[in-house]
């Protein structure tokens, strides 16, 4: 009759395996059947007094509950009220490690003081028209072994993609694309660019590059297949084009950088009942590690913390920050009504079935990867971090579209949780996979990086937390994830596609 | 000083190059100065009185104009009144071919009873997260040189693609995708499906079957990460499953099949001053060729037409049919209007500049890709064609999304205009891609197939259209095209992603 208290905080615990009155829990004599997955009091709660999980108050007590009672929606509820927005009160003073304790790993300093975690050269692609030469060009150099007398590039990778024209140059989805596009060719990870494009396309090459400053360089090329006559010319310039800035890339080498240059990103996909109590409160504690080093760390999927986004901005650093994620959640209500789609995903009667009492419940499982510490900034999709700490990006829950817009805001290493079993992995950056169940873990053990299902059975989540911590500086580091050692990533960018195709 | 009269019975030619007074064209005098792509009367039209091109009204005089005036928007008008939509008006008999002098070409016979130009085996995807997996199924099989004992297949391909999941299930976007991708496991140059998934997504591979009612079978298989265990055995898992179709998918071969089965989809993309003169209405000529011997084209790009649809509409077979195109523009106008974009693009300053004088000259000149004759049907995107003849189906006027949603409807050859130079290729269906002037088809020789340019020297549209006629045959036959020599179609299947995503 295993159980889990996610916090010491926590008045409840959860049920691993279904407990029998007569059992003993955290000390508490459990006085009902309650099933697993399902939660027990283990401190009494008086009429109207929160409910904690995760430390976090998940709904109010309808009546008085006594230890050892089952807790759900039966005697639990939830007020509108409850999720007024208030900004900031609950942010507390970071704990930073000690400067003598602080962590390293072996990183590529990049010209902009940032570092990579792999050197990659990417093959960017303005519209889906220059796609199959762009991966004709990646494929080249790959293919021809000349990578082999410079080991400090990871390879060359194109991003290819089904926009770049039928687009409003004035519209969302055109701006989202730009920043995107030149989130990965600034993203630390990457070495070198060369961008390829067809020539008469609505996402024009040199528009994009004065709109940012930027000028042809020694590791910054681009092309279009109007103007060097065809695809053959095109994919037999763009091979030299790279061949001619391999030296600059190889140039580069590893080196030690603070944990502080960790920018995580984290992402859930394929979640199951135990996502939300294994792998990503284990993932937190981990973030919180990587905080307490200076690094960041970025929250996303909006639709999946839906429900739980006042909590967040309640950790809110200022006020800027607090109505910055509110201004978001705005925008997504609007999003979605314009499309006849619903964000008010209340536990569904499966979700209910299982344990899940009330949609706080829920989406504190899923925010649960950001950890304890303060909301230190809110992002657009795409946009660059400029925030140290946990921050949250504003993206869709589908997670090749979250995971691009998160590497185009800079991150140099990706968590990501599962417990149906992801095959997900990104280039230019490593994707370490976690399961929520030793089950899966087991079954997909070659997709799967670490377990996090051994917590059911009494692993600690500091422990848990402190193991993905030590596996997040081994990657960033040079180890490679089971999902780069599969080959994943020429089909994982997919950018956020909003608005209309004309 | 070359001048082209698109149709005997318009009543203004166009200048090739410019024109001065005293020079003669079509026996007519000029009597000023008209510009490169300008229009030159070429007998008198009275005030009020309709201007012809494509032998089809653009608009009005303003004012009597006399034979060898410059007719520009100076002197021409269109008034709202002009688009109200009438059905069928201009409907006519079909001029058939005679069964004697009927033309065919060597195509796979499918079980449907329609005829394939190619044999692939497509590896389709229920979700980007099987896109790796599938790519990597289909280059370990084209690479293993075990298709060189299979002479009569063209290869595998993987159709991988950005959506699948983060969808609403009673959402157009999802209604969209299914049909797409039933539409390729069912095109008549697919002859064996594997289909992966990961197992987790919205897109479930037995409820998509179940709908269609389909089954495992010889030549139609499906696999799932989650249930095989993984990307590797995945991998491993598809390969056994192609091998073990390659007999049943080989046994298919080339016969003599009339070209009444021949679903020719109509595109143009990186259009120029001249692919309205052309390229687009050679290839008119080909497609009322084909539709005389019984065939079927369809045109599509919605708001590429815009402006002329109430044309097609006096074309329409049918009321019903005349309705649903009507039907098709109110649903774009609403579209775009809930995007903050405009179908109402009239002819721009640049436009108006290289001589289009309204917006029904602009749409005309995509329309008359469509050829002469009656409108036998209007489609949904990715919407099976069950209708003969000349029909069309809403798409984005966006290249490969359009392409998409014609070859899902059973489109087994392409044909794709060009005047800045498109690189487009599709697999499975071969694109044969007409270029609209001779700069670009000697600039891009190695992408094009065939050269439109040489109208403007006096090439008649009657023969260059029996030429792209041929051509179409041979292709048809199994002759490659440019594309299929480069090796595109691999990055080119773009369903049309409507909704948002979650
Ligand atoms: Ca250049
Ligand atoms: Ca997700
Ligand atoms: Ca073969
Ligand atoms: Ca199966
Ligand atoms: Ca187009």
């Amino acid at each position: 009759m295993r159980t889990i208290r996610l916090t010491d905080t926590d008045n409840i615990v959860l049920a691993v395996d279904s407990l029998r009155p007569d059992d003993v829990a955290e000390g508490v004599t459990i006085t009902e059947r309650i099933a697993r997955g399902h939660k027990a009091a283990v401190k009494p709660i008086a009429k109207g007094a929160p409910v904690l999980k995760y430390g976090q108050v998940i709904g109010f007590a309808r009546q008085d509950i006594a230890p050892g009672q089952w807790v759900h929606e039966h005697n639990v509820h939830v007020q509108e009220f409850d999720r007024a927005y208030v900004f900031g009160i609950d942010a507390t003073e970071t704990r930073y490690t000690d400067a003598a304790d602080r962590r390293t790993f072996q990183g590529f300093r990049r010209a902009s003081g940032r570092f990579g975690t792999r050197n990659y050269i990417a093959v960017l692609t303005s519209v889906n028209c220059s796609a199959t030469a762009s991966r004709f060009i990646a494929d080249e150099v790959n293919r021809s072994g000349v990578l082999d007398a410079y080991p400090n590039i990871d390879g060359v990778i194109s991003l290819v993609h089904g926009t770049g024209c039928g687009l409003d140059t004035k519209g969302e989805a055109y701006e989202t694309l730009r920043r995107t596009q030149w989130g990965f060719a600034t993203n630390p990870n990457v070495g070198g660019v060369l961008m390829v494009g067809l020539g008469c396309e609505v996402f024009q090459i040199p528009g994009w590059m004065k709109s940012y400053g930027v000028q042809e360089d020694e590791t910054f090329r681009t092309l279009t297949i109007q103007e060097v006559g065809g695809t053959r010319k095109t994919v037999e310039a763009g091979v030299k084009a790279i061949h001619e800035m391999l030296d600059a890339v190889n140039a580069a080498s590893r080196t030690t950088a603070p944990a502080s240059e960790l920018m995580l990103a984290l992402q859930c996909g394929g979640s199951d009942g135990y996502s939300g109590i294994t792998s990503n409160p284990a993932l937190g504690v981990a973030v919180d590690m990587l905080v307490a080093e200076g690094g960041t760390a970025i929250l996303s999927e909006t639709p999946e913390i839906y429900g739980a986004e006042h909590l967040l901005m309640r950790r809110a650093v200022s006020t800027e920050v607090g109505e910055k994620l509110a201004e978001r959640i705005r925008w997504w209500e609007a999003y979605t009504a314009r499309h006849d789609m619903e964000m008010n995903n209340n536990p569904s009667p499966g979700n209910k079935a299982g344990g899940l009492t009330t949609i706080l419940e829920k989406s504190l499982g899923a925010a649960a990867k950001g950890g304890s510490t303060n909301l230190a900034g809110v992002f657009n999709y795409a946009d660059p971090v400029t925030a140290r700490g946990l921050v949250f990006m504003d993206t869709p829950g589908y997670d090749p579209v979250s995971a691009t817009g998160q590497v185009a805001g800079g991150a140099n290493v990706l968590c990501f949780t599962t417990g149906r079993g992801s095959a997900f992995g990104c280039k230019p950056t490593p994707s370490i996979k976690l399961a929520s169940n030793s089950y899966i873990f087991e079954k997909m053990n070659e997709d799967m990086d670490l377990n996090c299902g051994d917590i059911l059975d009494g692993v600690s989540l500091r422990d848990k937390g402190a193991e993905i911590f030590e596996a997040i500086l081994r990657v960033a580091s040079g180890e490679r994830t089971k999902s780069e050692v599969l080959g994943y990533g020429d089909s994982e960018f997919v950018p956020w596609s909003i608005g209309a195709t004309m």
